[in-house]
């Protein structure tokens, strides 16, 4: 089923309102996943829907929780998102960031008691509007990505992402989990029956694991670098180098501790970090984005390896996603509509997506 | 030849004297190379003094030059480093980065017209010694990493560090290439005869190359992740990151930029990113450090793969190595003492590692 972005818009927002969020959030939170969608980050958008219902009645979602500032300085701030959803609480957070950059040229916010937020990329891409770099991570509320020697869990998928302004080209856009896949390729990898690469998994004893339903099941990631011989401690390192700037930062938990400490669940305490920097402040207005534009050239003039497959830059493939789905709609499976349609059920909230 | 690191600081104080340096230079210079040496990341310390001779000679690196600040802003400054060598240009810009962010929370400044300064990791840690958090990234003047789907390379090594406090634990200290390993492992199998694992470099049809003669010849670096299967488009996303914030942000040379334009050498013109954040001013004092102490327990107490081989914290085998080191004096092969011994010829210095 291919879906306009404007009814899938409402469609979230529906939802999204009987859960008792306050209009403005509605607003931000459907925002963030519809243009989550056109950019063809299926895991992070729409998709998510069902388990932020999970969650809630869990009681690990309030999502019409304020959210206030808790520390704020002129260059640097501490948000509290009283326990809500992450996507208002990254909104708020990454604008407050924004308008430190105006004022003295860089932003830079943590936020915790917060919830999943959707991509990082997008909070990261707020920036755009005023010319501005965004930089966004997050830490996660469960545990994936398994320590370089290690055969048990520690750290989420924890991305990190880059946005940067330039003129003549699109902007450059990094948006990266630290683990070698997300959890969402191996799902694939297992409908189609075809075995994973070493790198992307292990198994209960920390050997690299092939086999698609096993690794699904047991969600035991590679950090990015995928073996110890190919860099796996880089990505290792990067995933707990964005836990301590989410979370040991802002003062949100982290999902191995509280379990080690016996402190609970970790959903409800999630932190993030934001970062805003106007470059013309650090140089004349507009030599920045020149700049991009003369890296981004050179990088795109790469000779291919294949002719037929010319190097990218980071943000490409989510660009040309969100062009064909704003002319062509959004691609839904099937099982995610029964997803939704269910979560509507269940919810007492109108389904919109039939015919 | 093992020597003990007050006499290999005496000996490159020696040398960088004689090739003109200021004392303040020469002593910040010194101790960023011989503490690089003291934590096993030889590649970096030392073992750089022929390269720094043979690019003063050919005019990319002014020894003496004044280091000034070119905009100073509460939060943010741009340092230009008169294009000497980067080791007092990364000392004084850091420097004022941990000043701002005793100021207000963080302080982020970028250098330009810097050369290669060195480990990242050594600037990152200077924020340790008030308790606050160091990021250090930087460009370089030539390009090694080949971009995903490429078969040319167009990026540095391009490292990130990150250094924050605890408080009963050793500090977090993550300093890390974007490749998936350095050209001095390439090196070291290619003295070893022994055949490369797929995705560290790649030959000139951009293919995975094993052949460590060829591959050190080549300097064709594969991006972490090593292959597109395994996330190498992250590592080059991470690649070009780095350049963007050390090089696009401070106005600095970007090598295969320059090459494409006709601009001449990079050298003499590289960019460096600096961020000291003061924790307490996110959160009461010793809050983070505190907290820092309990991930870096539970990552520790992860279960491991092989009894013999426990889980480590980014920073442990450079801790290790500087206690071993300290005790055991620094060892040095043959080559690079007889390197250390002709450049001191060459330039008139006393050379002190005799017996």
């Amino acid at each position: 089923v291919n879906v306009a972005a404007d009814k899938l818009r409402e469609q979230i927002a529906e939802i999204l309102r009987v859960w008792g969020m306050p209009a403005d959030y509605v607003e931000q939170t459907a925002d963030v996943m519809v243009e989550t969608d056109l950019r063809g980050i299926d895991s992070h958008g729409v998709g998510m829907i069902a388990k932020y219902h999970e969650w809630g009645h869990m009681g690990g979602i309030a999502f019409d929780a304020p959210i206030t500032v808790e520390t704020d300085l002129p260059a640097v701030a501490v948000v509290d998102g009283g326990h809500g959803l992450g996507h208002p609480v990254g909104v708020f957070a990454m604008k407050l960031a924004i308008e430190k950059a105006a004022a003295g040229g860089v932003g830079l916010v943590v936020a915790h008691n917060s919830n999943h937020y959707g991509p990082a990329g997008y909070y990261a891409m707020m920036a755009l509007e005023r010319n501005f770099l965004g930089m966004s991570m997050t830490s996660a509320p469960g545990a994936a990505m398994v320590p370089t020697f290690g055969k048990e869990p520690k750290l989420g998928t924890n991305p990190i992402a880059l946005a940067a302004p330039a003129r003549r080209n699109p902007p450059f856009v990094l948006d990266m989990a630290t683990t070698t896949v997300a959890i969402g390729k191996i799902n694939i990898a297992r409908r189609l029956g075809i075995p994973l690469p070493e790198g992307w998994a292990t198994d209960d004893h920390g050997r690299p694991l092939t086999d698609p339903a096993e690794a699904g099941r047991l969600r035991h990631l590679s950090p990015l670098g995928g073996t110890r011989e190919l860099g796996s401690h880089k990505g290792y390192g990067l995933g707990a180098m964005v836990e301590i700037l989410c979370s040991t930062l802002s003062g949100g938990a982290i999902a191995c501790v509280n379990q080690r400490l016996g402190r609970g669940d970790a959903r409800g305490h999630v932190g993030h970090f934001f970062m805003a920097i106007n470059p013309a402040a650090f140089r004349p207005a507009g030599a920045f984005e020149d700049d991009l534009d003369d890296l981004i050239d050179t990088l795109r003039a790469t000779a291919p390896a294949d002719p037929d497959q010319p190097v990218l830059v980071a943000g490409d493939p989510q660009a040309e996603a969100k062009e064909m789905r704003l002319r062509e709609g959004i691609p839904l499976a099937d099982a995610l509509v029964e997803e939704i349609r269910e979560t509507c059920r269940s919810s007492n909230a109108r389904f919109m997506l039939d015919g």
